[in-house]
């Protein structure tokens, strides 16, 4: 079925829409995929290009959020609509598997384990002609954050001119992933059904993309979320190599803190923590690891994270432990929305199987990956002298609602955050 | 037309589809939007809450990607698929317009100005039930970050105990902003038909929200990507005022850079650098600003970033500035997909008129604020000493195609940025 644009500015004017279920916008020439088969021929390549739509065997498109902004530039003209990539020399920096890991279809449900080596998983559906496109991409670079250079002056870290240069910077590989969603193996990991999942997706985004509920042939989803970066510290290709120690934070994304410092929660020193751990754990022979996650706010966005922080600190009585997560339940209906139960899938990516050091309290993310199979033999709680000022009240609320705490001096009766008017 | 669900977990199995010209999935009962009227009355409220389907006005919904994850959380059980915000206490720290500039349908196309304000603007709307949400959020803060330490310890800055505290901490007003698109001002933006724009939008992102082709008489959009923050130094009602002096950045999310300061860029000494001038300006009296848009990777994503990165550092003669943004258009097509056309919309929305000191060396922003009406003083470069060493080789490209540069020493001829393997 198809409609006539009421105001098309282009040539074309027939719009194949994909809310149907015989294939349309879609079509059934795709290549086939089978999510989790133990080698990558036998896997097959993920299809969103557009330039290909229809040998296209996944619903929505690369880049994340970001295909916004390519339809943007293809409607002012700046951008070919049939553009394809020249990927002459992007491939990866790094080796990153393959991991037996790879072909479990359960381990691995939020990302493409072949996404950063398409070239070479699947040399002959390229040649012939089909728009592949890396959902992962890794790169080396340096980094110089002002926290490592503390340490440097503080003595609990110092220059080897390897991982930390002679400036303080620190060397790094990192990789960008994209999220890609497998949704029978998204659904399994929540205990819905597929049916389900596909029906929410769909309804409760306001309708985006009707294929979810027409298409039941397409199994593979690129939601227009953020993704994941890491950073890897040491030697990428001894992480999971089953026997070089690990430390490795996993932090979601708090603008706020991680960029402008905001004392109001831990984040961003946490961050520097881990780091310091992975860089002090990369010179003792080991190899570090940070997944940064863009789940801002909890996943519910910083519109309803600024919300919560006036209900918080206007509320009778003012700010305090006990009222903590009630605040953000009143105005999201929930505590939290990152979901980590997919956070595992990115260390059975990297074949992950231990982490020795582990820079974190949450008992969600300890809980995720502990079910995940993925121990942890030391959790590193934040040192106490690191805690902001106004962060207290969500430390306090944390650790009373189950947060790691060995060492923890709790101070929750007399703990009281800033009033806004403060 | 509806379908049913092949493996519908749920109770009630009949979907409604939204790719229809009748109304179906929003019906035509919600409030009349008149985009630009004078008032808020006269304006009406965006309904976009899919608690209200059949009230909706706007296509899409809340929170930008994140609804993604509310949907998820409604699918996992966590969440009530009729769960409405109690937004008690969450209303603005401080005082924002109205101003004039709301009044404009051609001047502010990209955010709803009355965003923040839904109690004060719509109260018979939402006395009559209507689920009206809040798309932007205003609340208070304290930044603490080292390069504002280091300013002090150089002496560049001073503690006043208002701006900065005793301890080096900064007092903040900021707001989040979630995109709400009044599609046909985003078409006249960018010179194209709004049939055209809403095709490409629809194409173009693999088949995401048809209602844009279908439902002509929807004329807003709130897309899933990424809003903005704005960090307010001074007294937020004086910015806009016509004659208090203002400082400025414009800053565009750069997360390798701004969170863990890769020196292949400039992007976060430039940022903290913005943030010295914006202190420096309240401490005088005047008002600064710093706007944070989240377009990583000139709103490429980061996976196109690190492919970019690769092809730079890897071409045959090295990474050069000749080279720069050709390595960007092979991969991506364009060399960048900002469209700082849209950026000067929160400026309207602020009430601002002029700019005093501005800390960008932007070409495209200057002239984008400049076409919008909005007068810049003097543009401040970034001091050189705070250029890191590999971001050269970014700088001496952008200068040499139109970058701001008075007292830039150019060295464009002997700039070669690091390889992959050095």
């Amino acid at each position: 079925m198809s409609v006539n644009a009421s105001a098309g500015g282009r040539s074309r004017n027939h719009i194949v829409l994909t809310s149907h279920g015989a294939p349309t916008g879609v079509a059934a020439d795709g290549p086939t995929l089978n999510w989790g088969a133990p080698s990558a021929a036998a896997r097959g390549p993920v299809v969103a290009t557009l330039t290909d739509p229809k040998r296209r065997n996944a619903i929505g498109s690369h880049a994340g959020s970001y295909a916004i902004y390519r339809a943007l530039a293809i409607a002012a003209g700046a951008l070919p609509a049939d553009f394809k990539a020249d990927l002459t020399n992007t491939a990866p920096s790094d080796t990153i598997g393959p991991h037996p890991q790879w072909g479990d279809a359960g381990k691995i449900v939020s990302l493409d384990p072949y996404g950063h080596m398409i070239g070479e998983a699947f040399p002959e559906a390229i040649a012939g002609g089909l728009d592949v496109r890396p959902s992962i991409a890794i790169t080396r670079a340096r980094i110089d954050m002002p926290e490592i250079r503390d340490a440097l002056r503080a003595g609990r870290l110092s220059v080897d001119g390897d991982i930390i240069g002679p400036k303080g910077d620190v060397r790094v590989t990192k990789a960008a992933i994209e999220p890609v969603w497998y949704l029978p193996g998204i659904a399994e990991r929540f205990g819905v059904t597929e049916g389900a999942l596909r029906r929410a997706l769909f309804e409760h985004t306001g309708g985006m993309f009707p294929e979810l509920v027409t298409r039941g042939d397409l199994k593979v989803f690129l939601p227009p979320i953020g993704g994941m970066t890491l950073y890897m510290f040491g030697e990428p290709s001894r992480i999971g190599d089953g026997v070089t120690p690990l430390a490795c934070r996993v932090h979601d994304e708090c603008n706020g803190s991680d960029v402008f410092s905001s004392d109001i929660c831990t984040c961003r020193p946490y961050l520097a923590h881990g780091i310091e751990l992975c860089v002090e754990m990369a010179q003792k022979g080991g190899v570090g690891l940070v997944v940064y996650n863009r789940k801002e706010g909890r996943a519910l966005g910083e519109v309803t994270k600024f919300l919560v922080y006036n209900a918080r600190k206007r509320q009778e009585g003012g700010d305090l432990p006990e009222t903590y997560f009630k605040r953000t339940e009143c105005v999201a209906g929930v505590q939290d929305m990152r979901f980590q139960e997919l956070m595992p899938d990115v260390f059975h990516w990297l074949g992950i199987r231990q982490i020795d050091r582990f820079a974190s309290m949450s008992d969600m993310k300890f809980n995720a990956l502990d079910r995940a199979g993925i121990r942890i033999i030391e959790r590193v709680p934040i040192p106490e002298d690191l805690i902001p000022q106004d962060a207290r009240v969500e430390m306090e609320a944390k650790v009373s609602a189950g947060y790691y705490n060995v060492g923890f001096q709790s101070q929750y009766d007399v703990t009281q955050g800033r009033g806004l008017e403060e």
